[in-house]
């Protein structure tokens, strides 16, 4: 696993092959050590630094190996910070049933190391809710 | 009220008194109207595009007025984009009693007419497990 990262997909995809890892010490590769961090727990938990943030992972390895599934909704970029929007699905221990989703903001910065994760938001979708809208949309339109 | 924001902090402010008028095509002249734009609502509802987060901003006003006080916690800059995360409280109609707080990520972006509100992720935060992580940081340092 290298540790520095040339895109921010790069420095994404190792977010997510690290945090299946459920090691929070390694987790925090991904993780930039120049720029202020924050971290948003769909728990509505929200961290700043780098070592609550490494903290919070620990606790919630401690209760669970966790894999996740991302989609990507939308991403910006410009200069040395890009932002990806994405669609999570949780596997958390043995459980073969999807957990959440959640709707994940991630901000990725660039320094002299290459891109890191700055900052990530992540809360509960409302599933039920989203498909009526859609239905609503589609039926607008 | 000016369309033409020279700062990201006048497209934020603009964006809050916008919404304390409770009109959802006032509120639009926040928005960016070049770059793809994104709103996830506490409720867990996420849209994408103008017209779908235009609706939902007026199926809000129907039901109550709202103005929001907005603590800003952190911000990065780069280019032609800017992000604001911030605690929001609310409140709603007569009610005197705050709502929320919220944890809140603001994406701005800048174009040929200044800069405007792209994504909007808002979450309920927990108060009381944010409190207990105050406490617990404090007791560790």
């Amino acid at each position: 696993m290298p540790t520095s990262f040339a895109t921010p997909e790069d420095a994404e995809k190792a977010f997510y092959d690290l945090l299946a890892q459920s090691d929070a010490d390694k987790l925090m590769l991904a993780w930039s050590d120049e720029d202020e961090v924050l971290c948003v727990h769909p728990t509505g938990v929200r961290l700043t630094g780098l070592l609550p943030i490494r903290e919070s992972w620990r606790s919630i390895f401690d209760n669970a190996r966790i894999r996740i599934d991302a989609d990507l909704i939308a991403h910006w970029q410009s200069g040395a910070m890009a932002i990806h929007h994405l669609t999570e699905v949780l596997y958390v221990g043995d459980d073969p049933n999807p957990h959440g989703p959640l709707h994940v903001t991630h901000l990725y910065t660039r320094n002299a190391d290459g891109w890191r994760l700055t900052a990530r938001h992540a809360s509960a979708a409302d599933d039920s809710h989203q498909a009526m809208v859609d239905s609503a949309a589609r039926t607008l339109h």
